[in-house]
């Protein structure tokens, strides 16, 4: 009478998606038990694919059987890792990501490791916030040689208004919840993303570093192509 | 002078209240201290009446006194236990339970648990979500077949609209709080549900599986005696 | 240059809608013009069904072509038209609509219209607010001869609990934006039914007495056929 | 060059408040050290006048120093404590502190202390809460016999509209953080206290048992007089 | 067909109100057309009870039968409306009503015309915001004469939390919607009530001057009994 | 004295903005009167540069000069205007705009004349929502052949999730105010595009089929080079 | 009976605040009837004082007395007035006030007249909002000539952190509701000021270009003196 | 293929920063590890500039290499350390800090050291809130001295227009996280600050005693020079 639950054992994993959409099905580890991700990595062993995991931190990481954790190339800033080895065919275009500060990092960081698996090199600007303006002037002409851009940043993000007044590049901005006070948990970077006067930035959710690579990828995939 | 509280000792419950709804009174136990929780079950107990407990979770139910956990029929991914056999009679209608993902399976278990106590079977249907429509449209048929479904989903919640425009059950949404950025702790799978263009959707609270379930029970009752 | 735009002249109705999901496409008027309300009614006219019309206030059906006025069977407080004779086969199992008082009227009215194009009679029980207990307690005897209720009610929706404590009926709360200062446009009331103590409640969206009907019609199409 | 700060090392506190609006000043903990904690009583001790002492809880509470735990007269369940005998004039008038369940029972003892340390006497009537409305009809009488009450609830508060209909008491509502999913953190409980149609309520703001208590002495203190 | 609604013609009014609670039953107009409010008032007369109208704006006043018009003692300040002299037994007791300026008068006046429905004589002191104290301090002994303050206050609503230090009454707080920029509609100075530092404060919902009124009465129908 | 404004009469327009990001200024007429805009355009005409206009309803465009009307290329479903002939090099590549419904109608044509004022053709997929799933299957493989979607929707935004589930194409999220209830003012929409499980969606602000048209630009000027 | 409000006729105005605090009472206009302003001005007339009106629309402005129009210095783009000649004595430091836009101006202008009332002149930089960020750098020396900016923005509010690291000014913040979509009404400007990284930025409400007039006047005062 | 961050080591430090706004870099240690803290210092030191660390907490510092904690002149108070002497040269203005009580001395304390870093002297006003208004009238001479008064307040803020009202000093306001229940999170003292009628006040975020500091810098900067 107590286990009426049918909880079928083995997850239906999309393996079709990145033929239909050009990106592979992630796992996402925040609210996943390390049983869970075993079990979620067992299917794509069976498969023979490879698989990118997020939100994967350092405890959970620590959590997981130790062979698993040697399968897997993992890097802490970032929390994320590669099962198997997704060995891609390197793409000529690059993305630079830019970002304020130090406190970005780990979004920057799971934006340019997604790019990563998929065999997309990025650069990375730092400590270009707005308050010090030069700095990021001093590095535009570089930042201009990249047809994408990602732009990191929490706060009041003034700095995707000024980058996207200044450059002609494809700018996707990532709020980040680096943020205190009022507007706190990122809402007022992704306000300042939604209402920039700048033309033609396009915004991801909070702290979403996978998710502006993906879109990132979208474009490459299509710039290839076209 | 120092102890003014009249604090009367033995708690009142409603076991009047199966008669009178068709459901009997449940123990939430997430606010309560094991000590309040041993106080109520007692209560149950000189009636002679079986109860459900929700919102029990691992850590508390181990802090009960260690006889009383022999008493309860716990189930730690639901966080439920059942006190004393309820003993249903077991109807014919079943319920399915369609969900996204491995993330809602709590809310899922608690839904299922909850239908179980009253000795109504149910039917999980993981792994389902939009991204991957397929695995949807593929198990479509197999859903038809069920009256009433409880559809459990976070983040965005758009399986709730895709649903509710293929079949027609009786659909009742249960948002939960699997999301993170804006709208997360599952408001923007709630408001997914009431602001859906398919017609006929009815919701609960978020993560509300138990709510889910009662609701689910009052149609059973009524679809037994019209 | 400037004619870019693809108008393509004539919308795509869901006509298999019914069929699907026991429920046919209904025509909401809010942000339509009555051009546009105009075309998408031809087109049901070449198909030789009828429909629904929801939000359509008197002064937009004033606005009109006459002649299509007159193919209308309007009603001015629930704001609805039926287009082309429904004439739908009468159900046997008829719907309770309880509300608090003759400010939630328009809505109880989209509710019961909704009913009454698929052949659902609906009787009203107004003026029974908690404020005055007795008034729905005398009448509660009648309210419990009926399988599913519909519960309309603004401020702070304090029936839905009251309601759903004393009977054992399948309830559906619409809660309405009858109200003022803190809480208003309905978020208080809506937050009531969803947060409620009473078991089983389930809810759909601010002054949706359009769902509250469909929601019914899906559980009669049930309870017809189990 | 490094310390600056004027720390001016005693506090400076309001013992002219108990004759200019009949109450003393309380101390509020939550915010407090222990270190701090001790401090401001000294100058209580000082000044030979007794204190409330407010949202002390256990843990804090164990951290006094502790001869200072001994002058208390601690009480965990409502986190206040006694600093040196109050010893007040008892009131013919009482209190009456009504609530729905038990995990309300940490703000109702908060409201019980405050009136005790003022002599005033409250009786409490706990399990009342609407879904079960029997057992508040059951107690209505008795209710009815107090002047004052003190209504504490949490969820969707469905109790002050219900008990604001049913008697001619000056009722004072206490919205409780106890509550999930939307509406949570006691939001939705303020709400439907402010926006009851039950004519003549007055709330305070969520959990605060201490408000509540004040706001009733305010009253006792001039129904002796007038 | 189309007629599917039992609209029961004439309202069940609660009259044993009075009876109950001390405050008969108000008519609250803003949702009401004026048809709908001539159908009240012909219930009230019948059965020969005055009646207090709310929130009755001049253009509505304007829209009611002219013969009805002439039955109602009407204050267009206040918006509120008397029908059958109410002819109320005086009370000793008086309100006092403090206000900072000229744009509170409305609630204000809606106070104390409530006041006035049931024989309860209420002095306003309007200017005496906390901008230039001198004021509200050259005012405060003729003040502290009332056993009851009804505060009203917009914007920050300072007043609440000077007021509750300076003086012993009983104080009902009205925030109200007078405020622009961040925190209008009433909600800053709703939260300033709620959140005052000054003890024994009690609230009721934005502009709710009628409200505000009806918890005086409240109290001043114990003060006279016990 | 009274005079002190320092009112530069003649603004100070941006003509370098076009050569830095690819984008010209455009003029935003919501906040701007008749008379401001005139200013404005003819600062256009004495440097010989054409402008795109947008939110200028058709009130506002009447009460423009009639010479100045006469210039201007006005499309009323879109609010736009072109001011003299841009002229532009027609792009190969082309952007497909996916809608729900005739209630996005407005949104879709900001975009398409935006597109369109730089020599982008667009075509436009209506009457696709979710509901009616099969309108959108069967119309997929058309969509697929655009390597840039827009994709414009009210109310829960379920078809972002489900477009981006299915199609590989670059895509720009445009959530629209077309809803009502909780969530209303296209917040949920808004949400529903961040929130999406579906990977790489980007988004723009609510209604802003303006700025979804020039980050589409962005890309294909990109497109066009790399 | 009808008439218990003791409506006392003439204001209490503060003719000692200038004294008190440097800056007079102003007439806020917003709530306030054309009668009411008449009767406010007739105070200061006899008590031969001037003073500043705020809020003032031509609407309201017109429906004065005719002879009250004639005694006012009225300003329509500020919806400012002076009654009575202020005839300051003036200042020698002079104000910056900067903003992006002409949809600005009007809140600007109110910044401005309040200067003006009180003797001191201010220089406006319109026009140089950073997405044409060469417009601000090429009058950023002409700005760094002043003690005092106020610095006026809708939007993202960008500006306030570009300039706030750029110049070492004080500068007043004033978020205006000139927006959008998500974030509109001001919000997100003000949150973009509140939460900015640039250090030193001080912020008034929403609008409030009288509110940073009055800062910059508390500190023009101080910098006379010191 | 797993390391394609290029993870610039040192940080881009903006030595410019106080020839340009008059105040220095400080580094804001809340979101940054230990490492990343000494690195950014070893840039400092090769710089032989002082700077000043907030939001270090007693946690983090004893984190920190033990030769860096002797190089720190370490607050525990207000989590703030100066590293290298900064040995400013003492300015002659002096600022006042004004608070509520004990509660918010860690804030006040911040604003005391980012000023002592600078060779500004303050003094605190500690147990002046408005609930024992006497304390704060007692004191006001005093406070009078000041032309700068940091006025730091939780809870309902009321002293921030009490103050205004009162003074003729420049007044910066920080509102405190101190609350609780409803406007908790320093929400509500944020607002009252906002929203307050005493003219001229301006505001900071949220406990940024910091941001205070610096803007009360910046107005003596130019103190000293005009």
């Amino acid at each position: 009478m107590s286990k009426p639950l049918d909880q079928n054992p083995s997850a239906v994993l999309d393996f079709q998606r990145e033929k239909r959409i050009g990106l592979s099905e992630a796992v996402f580890c925040a609210r996943k038990s390390p049983g869970q991700i075993a079990n979620i990595l067992a299917r794509f062993e069976e498969h023979a694919t490879s698989c990118l995991l997020t939100r994967l931190d350092q405890k959970k990481f620590n959590a997981l059987p130790s062979p698993l954790q040697k399968q897997l190339d993992y890097d802490s800033l970032s929390s994320t890792a590669f099962f198997l080895d997704p060995n891609p065919k390197p793409h000529k275009i690059r993305v630079a990501i830019v970002s304020g500060g130090t406190s970005d990092a780990s979004v920057c960081a799971e934006a340019a490791r997604t790019l990563a698996f998929y065999g997309v090199t990025s650069n990375s600007f730092q400590d270009v916030g707005v308050t010090g303006l030069w700095r990021l002037l001093e590095r535009l002409e570089e930042i201009q040689d990249y047809p994408i851009v990602i732009t990191v940043a929490g706060m009041e993000g003034a700095i995707f208004s000024v980058l996207g007044g200044l450059i002609d590049a494809i700018i996707i901005a990532v709020p980040t919840s680096v943020s205190y006070g009022i507007g706190s948990d990122g809402e007022l970077a992704l306000h300042a993303a939604l209402g920039s006067c700048a033309p033609g930035l396009v915004t991801v959710n909070i702290d979403n570093g996978y998710g502006a690579a993906c879109s990132a990828l979208r474009i490459i995939n299509k710039l290839r192509i076209v």
